[in-house]
This record gives C-alpha cells, sequence and structure tokens, in this order.
C-alpha cells in the first residue's frame, strides 16, 4: 500500500482511522475530517496520521471544500509520489524526555547518536505510549526511559497519563532496559484553575500558562516507588534502574522551587526495599542530579553493557 | 504566499499556528507537531491547518522523525505545486446539519444548488463557529441553520458548544436568516464513561463509541427556547424561523429514542411566547418532523422570499 486517504464526518473518521492506526509509520495517511478541530486523540493515538478540518461538512462540492479536499488530495499526492532519502541503517533505541531532563537526554543522545538512531519521545502520556509501541513493534532494540514522570500522572490523575501499561512491553519483550526517575516531583495539569479542588493547596508551580506541576508527597512517592519496583520485579531482561540522589529534575536541585530531600529519600527507599536484584536486575544509586553530566554518562555506560 | 509548514512542540505549535489561523482557506498550512494527537482545537481553531502527529519529539533527525518530516515536506509541496480546477462561481449560503437533521439538509441543498453553492457545516462547535465567520467575513449570502444543537452544549455543557455568541453574525450584519430547531433535543458528550456525573442517570444514547447522546429535559427545552428568542430578537434582518412539529431530529419522532413531545412542546411554547414577531420577524409552525420532505420544502420557499 502507497498511502490512504479519507474524508467524514465522526462516525466515518472513527471508522477510517481505526484502518489507519494499523498502518506502519511513514505509510501517507491523510484524514479530512469535520472532527479535526477538537480532541483527535481517540483517531490519531500513536500514529503519523495527517489531520485535516474540513471546515464545511463533507456533503458534496462547494467553494471551501472544493479547496479543502483538494489540498489533501495534492498532499496525499505529493507524499505518495515523492521518497524520503535512505540513510545508514543504525539500531534504533527509544528515550524518554521532559523539559526538566532535558539537559540529560541531549547528553545522552550526544554520546550515542554515531552508533544508534536515538528515537526521544515527550513524555505527554502519548508519547510513552508512542514509545512502547515501537517497543513491542520490535523497532527499538532497548530503552534508556530517563522519565518516568507519566507514572505519577497516572497515579495522582495528572493529564499525562500513559494508562497502566506503561513499561509493559519491556516486560513482554525482555529487551534491555535502562530506566530512571525523571521528573516523578511532578504531576501535570492543564491551567491553573484546572488543578482539582483537592490539590489546590499544594505546592503548584506555573511552566506556562496551560501547564501547572504540583510537586509529589512522600507518601506519594512511597506509592509511586511501589508501583515501578512492582513493574521492574516483572522485566526477565537485563535492567538497570538508576536513582539520581540528588534530585529528579531541573526544578528538584537545591534551591529551586520542587527540591525536597525527603520526598526523594522516601522514593528511592521503597524502591530500594522492594526491588528483588538479580544478575540481570540491578539498582544504581548515584550522588549526583539526573541533569548532572556524570549522570548521562552513567546512563551511556550502564545501557551500552547491556545492549 | 504560496504554503506554510512548520514543525515543533507546544511552545512552536502555538506561536505558529497562531500565524497560520490568519491565513485564508485553501492556502495550505502543514503543522507537524508532538500535540498534534491530542485536543487540538486551539491551535486548528475554523482553519484548515493540517496537523500531523510527529510521534518522536522534534529533537533532531531519526528513522521516525525522517518518515514524518519527510512526508509533510513532501504533502505541502504537493499541495503548492498543483492547482484546483476552477468552477462558476454562484452566490454562497451557509446551512447547518448534524446526522440526525442530514435528511433536510440533503433534500434543501438539493432545490438549491443550481443557483447557490451551498456550505454545509457540522453542528460540531467549531462548525457553527466557521459558518458564522464566513457570515462576518461577508463570504455567505444568508443562513439556512437548520441546526441549533450546539446551543443545547453552550447551555448544559456538551462538549460541542460553539459559545455564547453564537448566532451573534447575524445580528451583527444583518443577512437573512432562516432558522429552525435541529438536534435541540440532543446535548453532546464524549464516550459513555466521559458523561459528567450529574448526567448518568439521564436518558442516554450511544451515537457511537466517542460521541453519547443525552436527550434534553422540559425544563432545559424553556431555557434554551429563552434563549434562543432573546437572541432572535436582537435580529434586524429579515428572519425566518420554524417549528418542526413533529420532532427535532431523526430520533425525536414517534417510536424513537428521544421521542418525547412534552419536552418539545415546552421548546415551542418558550420560542412562541417570547418571539417579538414583526413584518421581517416571523415563526412558522409546521405539522412535520424536521427531516420530513414538507418541512425542508417550507424552508426552502421562506429562504427564496428572503434572499
Amino acid at each position: 500500500m502507497e498511502g490512504i486517504i479519507s474524508a467524514g464526518g465522526s462516525g466515518g473518521t472513527e471508522l477510517v482511522t481505526a484502518a489507519m492506526r494499523t498502518l506502519p509509520v511513514g505509510i501517507p495517511k491523510v484524514m479530512i475530517s469535520t472532527v479535526a478541530s477538537g480532541n483527535v486523540q481517540p483517531y490519531v493515538g500513536s500514529n503519523d496520521i495527517c489531520m485535516i478540518y474540513s471546515i464545511t461538512d463533507i456533503q458534496g462540492l462547494n467553494k471551501i471544500s472544493r479547496k479543502v479536499l483538494g489540498n489533501g488530495a495534492h498532499a496525499i499526492a505529493g507524499m505518495v509520489k515523492s521518497c524520503i532519502p535512505k540513510v545508514k541503517n543504525k539500531p534504533a533505541i527509544g528515550l524518554s524526555m521532559f523539559g526538566v531532563t532535558t539537559p540529560c537526554i541531549q547528553a545522552v543522545v550526544k554520546e550515542l547518536k554515531s552508533d544508534f538512531d536515538c528515537l526521544v519521545f515527550h513524555a505527554t502520556g502519548t508519547g510513552g505510549q508512542s514509545m512502547e509501541k515501537l517497543v513491542e513493534s520490535g523497532l527499538v532494540k532497548g530503552l534508556i526511559d530517563v522519565t518516568t514522570t507519566e507514572i505519577c500522572d497516572l497515579l495522582m490523575d495528572g493529564v499525562f497519563s500513559a494508562g497502566e501499561d506503561r513499561l509493559n512491553s519491556i516486560i513482554s519483550t525482555k529487551l534491555p532496559y535502562v530506566g530512571s526517575c525523571g521528573a516523578l516531583d511532578m504531576v501535570n495539569f492543564g491551567a491553573k484553575e484546572s488543578v482539582p479542588q483537592k490539590f489546590k493547596e499544594r505546592k503548584l508551580h506555573a511552566h506556562n500558562a496551560n501547564v501547572t506541576l504540583m510537586r509529589t508527597t512522600i507518601e506519594e512517592n512511597k506509592y509511586i516507588g511501589q508501583w515501578i519496583a512492582d513493574k521492574l520485579n516483572q522485566m526477565k531482561g537485563e535492567v538497570r534502574f538508576l536513582l539520581p540522589l540528588k534530585g529528579l529534575s531541573s526544578l528538584d536541585s537545591e534551591g529551586q522551587v520542587f527540591y525536597n530531600p525527603k520526598a526523594d529519600a522516601a522514593l528511592f527507599d521503597t524502591i530500594e526495599n522492594n526491588l528483588i536484584q538479580t544478575e540481570k536486575r540491578k539498582l544504581i544509586k548515584l550522588n549526583h542530579n539526573i541533569n548532572d553530566p556524570e549522570f548521562s554518562k552513567e546512563l551511556v555506560k550502564q545501557f551500552k553493557k547491556i545492549i
């Protein structure tokens, strides 16, 4: 198949995008839709579906639909007729990043990019899901899952949850896994007024007008630590989990707004006390912040050992 | 300008789509974005922006981003290099439709399409906004606004509200307006589990896996009727408002799941009792369901009188 294009309302969009989502990444997919200016997550999922809002209904031709449908047709023609330049094939790996763990991931990618095709995913829920879908599809050789923050949002009802299945792709495939605690100091919400009532008195930080971060507590971190240890214990491949003892994000270093060594200690202790270490499954504690060069060096070193 | 393409995360998407939204419909606009598998309404608005989910972060090239960015580039190249066939220019009019009022609109369009370029809008909130934006831009000569259902979603917190400004474009421009009560028997929500707790016991109908409809009540219909009458009374151009006494949608005819003559009567009576009729502003009652051929004939007849 060279490509797929369709046009429809909510029913047609649901029907056709379900088929589009089964196609590999890169096969051109264009969906012209009356519902493409709204929440398209159920339709797009973790796929490269190109959604075009139709403006007018899909109901015959008029001066608007001629332009929009024409553009859609020319878009897929352009995609199908052209080739994407071939490059040398390097083995691909997945990495998880957030704004507050960017220095760490950038340093890791710099070290590994000559040997690996580094796929960096934004830990927005959909990002973690996309990363693990590629694991299941056999398209990556391993993960450097630095930023497991989606687990906070899963357990505390934040907006960037990747669901209960987070980490399950590694359990089922046994691929090499280097993980860490990136941004487990925060739960994500939308604009400040959207933070649930029960959390209004908590330590909140406005990341921008549409994103509000909430510091996780000692109690929450015990809960998160237990959840993570339970998942890691189910992994039967090579696993290294690195604890950044001097802080989980750029907001969690000394003097920063989320700095809280007691909350971090609760997380670290819970993981350490509940993780069943084996020859293949190891915990590594580092006396650094996650964004320190020493920490990213160790991530790279451990990953090279198990890949 | 021949076209515009960009790639970015949430910040870049917000920045660039604001510029894209100022461009006319039909100018190719491609936004490759990490946030294109979520609620894109703030970015797309009522414009034909083509959103492509980047899957991986916009952070260098990898096997995924090469394909997605390459496809985006070829899409805009295809759109820019090709022409859309010119057709004879007819005066344009706007019509509002929903799945449950489709037979009515199809019959109206069939009668009018030889004389008018019929722009049919899906009443999804964005649809009504798009329609009224064209009114304000002087791009349509009048409306046959059969499907005013977005008012239900505005007043009862459904997901397809077009905002408080619905109908205001007719008030400000005084364009000819034929309106009706299409789908005022329903409020739209997303998947069944997303229906607000307070409505869980109400009469709900699963339209599909992602759309749940809630029957409006007598009390709600009085409120809706008052809101409509207040807006119509502000219109100073030619206005005809048609009441389909035998039901507001295909789900509201005898034997169907939303059939409720008492609720409909509350709506009709409130509109009739509050509408200030004049030589230019007239209420027309028809003893038919909105999808009956007699109803669409009358819509066409009234529209031809005032256009």
